[in-house]
């Protein structure tokens, strides 16, 4: 699909967003690209001042970019206050979210048990195994691979890509997307020590998926020993996330790459957890508290506050600490120049104490 | 399945246990629940002193604790040492463990090589793929789209969840159980420097699992360059898991998620490896030795030891480093005020020297 | 197959190597093994010197080993300044890379698009997906329970394992190997906050992989927003690695198992990553640096530096810094006494003061 900066701007009035252009409202724009990337009929952004020397040697028709911000003279500008946002809405203008083929239902070759009820104009590709009883919502698109539990019941527009799995009684709200290879409803870590031995306790709970969620590649989200794990609505994982059994999270959550749940911990809502942090078990992350990257979370979190390091600590302490454990060298080479005007003053004194009045 | 409190008590008593029943022994339980959803007709149970306070609202029948503890009036109490196993036992007796769906033989639909041999009662899901010489014992369960490579070997009553890849010649022992999207055998990090290129090693070796052995979901686990990498009887890995080329895991370990361990390890027996801790190559972690969460171990560990930090050190030593690196700004404030005080002396020293006598 | 000393040193000379036979010549070599692990008419060998007093004990018939390094007189020595290069060179000639069956074009069970292409000579083993317009080169081997997207185009003698998932669009070149359970090209974590939600941006770049790269299993590699995530020519990835959206990976590159990258990182060639290490979003790492196992890297790295630590620093810092940490209790008893003697001065200084002269 194609636009001209003029209708591009009203994209972004529809938006509320105040966009002001400087260039010519008819030009037509076909394709967003970076700013290295872009060629004529492109338009580019920039958000990060870091970029803004690639400015002058892009060549982009047209760039996104902030009030006062200066560009050459070769691009046309569309000036708003956040370009991240603007040329969000215009990839979707432009190019539009992921289409997905249809297969007509004569050519599903798929193993769905006699009991599963699929909702209407669903796509079940090949290869897609659905077990009894299973519900599956209106407007589904199930990948090859895929292998749906017995008993679990998906809303409609719920998106599984290729291999993902659904172990039994997993239940999930509408609109769901979950990549490749992810496992959903596996046993947790469950087994009572019995003689030197782990006997393994049966895992009678199951995993909850609220609406509009959106999970990541080879994820693994274990179902709870009893009682439910739940992934609150809206939330957002990045690829090879654990969430251990039992275990909460809220709504509009960030979860970002190899993060690690442990069991029956309560996250809030709009928390955002950075690459590789992990949380131990039977602990409370408050509303919109931020854990940074490789945290161990070892404590609660409060509502709003942003911890670092393993063990996690607020972040203004933790980078208090990071700079004294840098300033050693130079804290122990200070003693060490104490230690022998000390001793100089020591020897001074005791010199003094002989001497003859 | 439902059982009475005293036929609850009588499960405990075989399992050696000596509850102490106060309460009706004719009513009757159905299911287990925790102290917070439970409802009429459920057992639930308190072990974490924590959750002490959710015992006066829980709508349970029954709750399993231990001797001492305070509890309302309105609940049937089941008073036993360990109420962890106690509800592990009532979990089986009343809920038991999945059960599987048997497919017919003439409805399995799946691509098994000629030369494979598939044990009696064997349930083989469609979509799974067996290749050649693969041998599988009886009363195994392969659910849909697992991948059984050349001359692969497994054991009776062996489970494997959907998606799982077993390379080939990889041996499974028996009542192993294997989760969803994991995979076993794969070709380790085996390459060799030539001017400037790596240049891939073939990986001869294979993965041995023995007997009653649970891998979670999204595991891996290296196949050795030369010989096995071995995976010792009853230990039990959570999710995300790597193992690398020729690493040995002892007898009844605990892998948590997202653990690491490169190749050519020796782990002992009992050990336990908290989640995101990682393990470096051709070291030895000894029997009963305990690896803290997101610890990372460069060193060998003894027998016993329990080991925190990156790189670890005893759990005790890194326990008063974290103290110490907290006192920092303190300490630095400390070296300030001395070094003034050091300096007032001097100069009172100083103006000593020169006063006239 | 099999192979006498004499042509086994042929194969080390081939390779540009000068190997020292101390033995007979014509004996009979058939397999490569462990010293440990070895017996009759096995080669080993000796290259790290921890496992030297195996040599004494060990069954081989052959052992290669470095030139001055003490051996028992049963076995025949091949000395040479790089066992391990000549120990690969010897699994490549005895052992050879794996051999993958062949399906004949009649039994693929598959689910083939009809506007996908497929080259001469490829084997596509039941259960795999290919879907619109996807190309496929000669010899490409696709195992089970793969599914590669629209518009997917793959090179001559690639090998996928089974389970793979390549997204819509991805390039992969010639002589990619890719391990099971790994998806390539899924979305990475592109939203846009607006209102407390996360509004999804259409992710419409892709992912390319030059030739010669080999990754492991159970990886994810995300697709860029715009443009494209690069994995470098001859680079080498192992298990459980997440790549973020937009990143480029330079040429010969080596991640080991769990590494974590962000978004829009640039990394050069010849770059080693070791185990659980991470990397922040638009940084750059140079030329031949390496990242240490778990190092948390926010900064770019310099060519050739080696850096490890959360927050990563040159590891000759970190290793300083180690050291202090660890010495922080006697530092804090230094400054203790210190603080006892300066009051110990001033009390002597005082009392001199009101002395009379």
């Amino acid at each position: 699909m194609e636009a001209t900066l003029a209708e591009l701007c009203q994209v972004l009035e529809q938006h509320g967003m105040k966009p002001a252009l400087q260039g010519d409202p008819s030009r037509c724009i076909r394709r967003v690209a970076t700013l290295e990337d872009a060629a004529e009929g492109d338009v580019a952004f920039l958000s990060n001042p870091k970029y803004e020397k690639m400015l002058q040697a892009t060549r982009a028709t047209a760039v996104v970019l902030r009030p006062g911000v200066e560009a050459p003279p070769h691009v046309d500008l569309i000036r708003v206050d956040d370009p991240y946002a603007a040329i969000t809405a215009f990839i979707v203008k432009l190019h539009g979210y992921r289409q997905h083929r249809r297969v007509p239902p004569d050519r599903m070759r798929t193993s769905i048990h006699e009991t599963a009820q699929i909702g209407e104009n669903a796509t079940i590709h090949p290869g897609v195994a659905i077990d009894e009883h299973a519900v599956i919502g209106r407007d589904a698109i199930v990948y090859p691979g895929c292998y749906i539990g017995p008993r679990c019941r998906l809303g409609d527009n719920v998106l599984l890509y290729p291999n993902v799995v659904l172990y039994d009684d997993t239940i999930v709200g509408q609109r769901v997307t979950i990549h490749a290879n992810t496992t959903i409803g596996e046993d947790g870590l469950g087994y009572a020590p019995v003689g030197g031995q782990w006997i393994k306790i049966p895992q009678i709970g199951h995993v909850e998926i609220e609406d509009d969620v959106e999970i990541g590649a080879n994820c693994t989200i274990d179902r709870a020993t009893l009682g439910r794990t739940r992934i609150g609505r809206g939330s957002k994982f990045s690829n090879l996330i654990a969430i251990g059994h039992g275990t909460q999270i809220g709504e509009h959550c960030l979860l970002v790459a190899q993060v690690g749940v442990a069991g029956s911990v309560t996250v809030g809502h709009h928390v955002t957890m950075a690459g590789q942090s992990g949380v131990v078990g039977h602990i409370r992350i408050g509303d919109h508290a931020t854990i940074g990257a490789k945290a161990g979370v070892t404590n609660n979190v409060p509502e709003h506050e942003t911890v670092l390091g393993a063990p996690a600590i607020p972040i203004r302490d933790m980078r208090r600490q990071i700079a004294h454990v840098a300033h050693l060298p130079e804290l122990s080479q200070r003693i060490k120049t104490l230690e022998k005007e000390v001793a100089e003053l020591r020897r001074q004194l005791a010199e003094r104490a002989v001497e003859p009045r």
